[in-house]
């Protein structure tokens, strides 16, 4: 691609050379530096970022979840202005609002048309920002295949908004749909942070007749109830496996959503579901070799219990289908920006993520 | 159901009072005892054995699998005449030759109408046969609601193919169906015991373009190319999981069927299927406290793989199915039936069975 | 069955020996006359009505719909406490609070086994009530197969709520389940009557993005309007194809629904839905040897459109889940209530319904 | 794209400048011409033809089925050698054996990221060649997104069986995969022509118990044999509704398939499918307004029967997908080859074909 420069279309002729970008400078120390601008290829887009929201996985990253990165731009979650567009690229105008996806596959290759976007090229390979090439938590951000991964945002939605569907939204929606909740059926959400809170209001958004969060953090807790739980299961007071089967008179749910990333949740989550029933998998288990299946209530394999597993779907379609969410006012999912911060404060804002201190949901970084 | 004897019709005249019977005495121990014939009442259904198949299952219980059990009739793969018909059953009549589900739900249930009759009443609560109440290995059996688990068998099929419709071939079947293999798609079966090779058989069946098959002993290997495996991976010969990923050119398959019960065949299950892909569990993994996923293979829980399980699907349309594929020759299951006996030689075929002697895969008892 | 009434259990010693009964005397003629209390087999229950809905089909029926019939009870939906339970009945207690299915399929049978309950024994057999048997416009009515047909009422939910789980909200439901809606899709529901209403209603409980009805009645388009709809299409305004094609941009919508049971409604929905989207029937279309689909919108044949139907799903798993989200707030159906009769007076009511007239939506018998 | 050909790849030197063509010059006008070799974009494939097959679509677009065209190549089937490569083509190379999917589309758009990429920028949109753009029947042809659109031949496929890939199997396929049908179920297949014939012999692959093709051409029953019907209704002997009713014990069948693309024969499957059965449509309904569903076999619109539709799907993974099963011999489509010609008798061929005299099935162009 050294001849991108020349095929770009509709540039902005005062884009900066370089700007600020958050990095990995390597394993466990992240910085604010200075960098140049990302150059673009006939198929991509340069988004000028408004808005970003920090994310566990840039701090799973840092911490050496991907391998060793030296430099990488953090930052997956990103909204903003399209500055210069590829010479290939239809249907998108320079100067529109967009959301983009943190997932932003080909969808040419072999698992894009097997229906597996999220894994482009390879297993988890749809996710790109942050992970194999620069991210959004800088001023300017470089989108491939554009058409198919930047959708425009309505005039209505504020940027705060329209960042969620991202990936929080889009993950949580995934958990809840994987789920396969019949109308009027029984779910358990185990972990209450921005995905799992979005699985919960997904869940009930999807017709859940009872929606059960099990998390001991009062703020989470609190927004669970928020965002649809009819209950709530503090595992620091009961057994939640007990407490889950209580609230189902002793049947278990139909379906259990696993968004704590924890070994025991994931347990937890095969314990309350009934035969027939499906345990939905969004937590993130790299942390350990394996994630052990208990035989006993999983049938010793027999049950008819369905196990699913999802990485944050990405695409245009799935965006716009998010943002009519908001736009209808089925869902606000700013009530989870606890904190707000400047670019310029971004390594306060990435303290506070990986401490998880001070009742951090989601931290909204303006630009 | 006291009175059920009154509500009997068409009983054979001269029906004896006592039977011969091959029970779990106690746990580790078996014998062929006297018993009386079964009583039925208005729903069910009095069959006369005339051919049976011993299962590893039988083995398993007699272990203690089940728990302790003090003269229960074991076996639950059984063909035979129906000798008497409660009052309350239409559709059927006396002298039939018929086929038994191994499993017999209620059907009207809430897990029946859920969807999953396997799990009637309770978890795995469709298995009643030499379970939770006597089973059929004797020379009478009483069949609950009997019009929903019994079908007649087609003039054209021998018994000795029948018997297969029990058990072997409807797990074996619901082994590949809960696969998703796509059509000319790539499908690895672990373990080519009975239940596995007509996992094997059903995957070809239902379209797949390379079917593999994985196990050590010949004989096993000779069934699974005759029912359509068109690769053999012999574990001891090189890692199973490298051996399925060269024959994918490195890509993994598109499903993969657990048909040993073996933890480390379960995580083999999960390394060779790719992102996306489905592992279909019919083995019986209740031997250890839980079943590892490896975090790797399965993307962190992120690899949009989905993990499904089966007891044997029972019922009259799903027999008479398998029936029909029988009928019209596209599956012969008695290649799998290498041994044969009568039933007054039963303890020395459940010891061949308990020690999987002499290259045993079926052994077929005569009446 | 002719010794029923010996195995019954549990009867009320002041049962009367005769009661109220609305019929269909013949074609074109209703009244209210005096019959004799239903008798019942050991699976059956006898309830005492407490309540009832008339339905279009009790319109349809006496005006030839299901041929000729003397004497026949009309009547489908409704409540009430159960009377005397059959001798095989579980889990179930005579006084207890019940809501019984329009549909009462017996569960066992081929289509049952199938997954297929409402074609009970043949095509739409399982709606027994006020077509092959007599129905709950009565003081009792008899049901068979209590176990798996009637459903417990939560004591926080009154009659008059629960009576729209028989019917109106099960179809309601199938139509929306069958539309197969994306989370934040779009779906048109022609045709605003109960069953639309309700379809209305469970659109946008199970994620829908943009829900638009069709309708030109006014009293209907505010009663969607409380369900959910985000839109309104009068068709006497405006042609609601270009209308429902002007909200969703000129794409049509992911799904939409046909509850009007007109043949131009069904052409309709064909034509606002776009390539790869569902078409749900629920509406009746007995009136003539026909519907068409419109080649060109159907892409000749070729455009991945589907189309699919549904007769109200019956049995006491679906009610239990109505009946939670009725509890859990996420539905109250008595909105539709338009019109309030004593059982004396269901004459009065009756030609209301036939009539259309004074924008009844339903009318509520109680007893 | 005016500066294509500058992007060009691995160009062989001596590409000629011109080429033969066959086009439609006008309606009901066909000739071999001579064109411009067409020339490629960066992310497209110049193929140079080896083999093509004829298809009544062809004759259907010369009579007008698509509108007015002038001097447009015709044909959509066709193998052949890549010739060039666009620069930003990846994972083929110049002088690769590929087959050309006969639908190419983006993969990018909203249909096709909605996972309908036969509807690619608009219904039936995915259908290019022969089309909206210049067809195959050509000695070159350009392919779109051939990344996505081109597939690898194996060396030990020839060309004349790899060619039926790209619409014949593709097609016949999704008639089998979108008539649901039930391992061991029953499926009947109307209309036996080329189509017809490939929605046999995958019916039979994906697992049919019994499968009754209809049709009453001698030559199109015996291929119908060949590919795995296990009974053959020929409708000039017998009504063929009766003859379906009467070969399942009139039950009907579970599935239907729709292949002659006529509006009786729709109906038929309609009349011969059981109540919560598909009707599955690949035929082309595009020379009457509408096509009729006939109401009282459809259940007056409530028999839980769905209707499915589909053009011919393309992609890359599933010519892959196909081509394992011709490599595994699982399907040998060359049967359907009843005449070959050479290019420059092509005319001849096409007229052939729209004649459909000496009991045509499929005529195969050799270049």
């Amino acid at each position: 691609m050294s001849t991108a420069t020349i095929e770009e279309r509709g540039a902005v002729a005062s884009t900066a050379e370089t700007m600020k970008a958050f990095v990995m400078e390597g394993l466990g120390k992240v910085s604010l530096v200075e960098k140049r601008v990302p150059r673009i290829g006939p198929g991509d887009a340069l988004v000028r970022t408004t808005a970003a929201l920090l994310c566990a996985s840039d701090v799973h990253a840092v911490g050496g979840a991907l391998g060793v990165r030296h430099n990488l731009t953090l930052g997956h979650e990103a909204v903003g202005r399209i500055e210069k567009l590829g010479s290939a690229v239809q249907g998108l105008r320079v100067g529109q609002r967009v959301t983009a996806g943190a997932v932003t596959p080909c969808w040419r290759c072999e698992n894009c048309q097997r229906g597996y976007p999220s894994h482009c090229g390879r297993v988890l390979g749809g996710w790109k920002f942050g992970n194999v090439k620069d991210g959004n938590l800088a001023e300017f951000f470089q989108v491939n295949d554009a058409e198919a991964n930047l959708c425009p945002i309505p005039d209505t939605i504020p940027y705060e908004a329209a960042v969620y569907t991202c990936d929080v939204m889009s993950t949580g929606l995934a958990g809840a749909e994987n789920a396969a909740i019949p109308a009027g059926g029984t779910v358990a959400v185990f972990g209450l942070g921005s995905v799992g809170l979005m699985a919960t209001a997904f869940a009930r958004l999807l017709g859940a007749g009872l929606v059960i969060g099990v998390d001991s953090v009062p703020a989470r807790q609190a927004l669970a109830r928020r965002y649809g739980a009819d209950e709530i299961v503090d595992f620091r007071k009961a057994g939640p496996v007990e407490a889950v089967r209580r609230l189902t008179d002793e049947r278990g749910v139909d379906s259990a959503i696993e968004a704590a990333g924890a070994a025991e949740s994931f347990a937890n989550c095969v314990k309350v579901t009934r035969p027939g029933g499906t345990i939905s998998n969004v937590g993130y288990h790299g942390y350990g070799d394996s994630v052990a299946i208990p035989s006993l209530e999983w049938g010793a394999g027999m049950a008819d219990q369905t196990i699913r597993t999802s990485l944050c779907p990405g695409g245009r379609v799935r965006m716009e289908r998010l943002l009519r969410l908001i736009e209808a006012k089925r869902l606000d999912p700013t009530a989870m920006t606890t904190h707000r911060f400047a670019f310029s404060e971004i390594e306060k804002a990435y303290h506070l993520m990986a401490t998880r201190a001070d009742g951090i949901v989601k931290a909204l970084i303006v630009f």
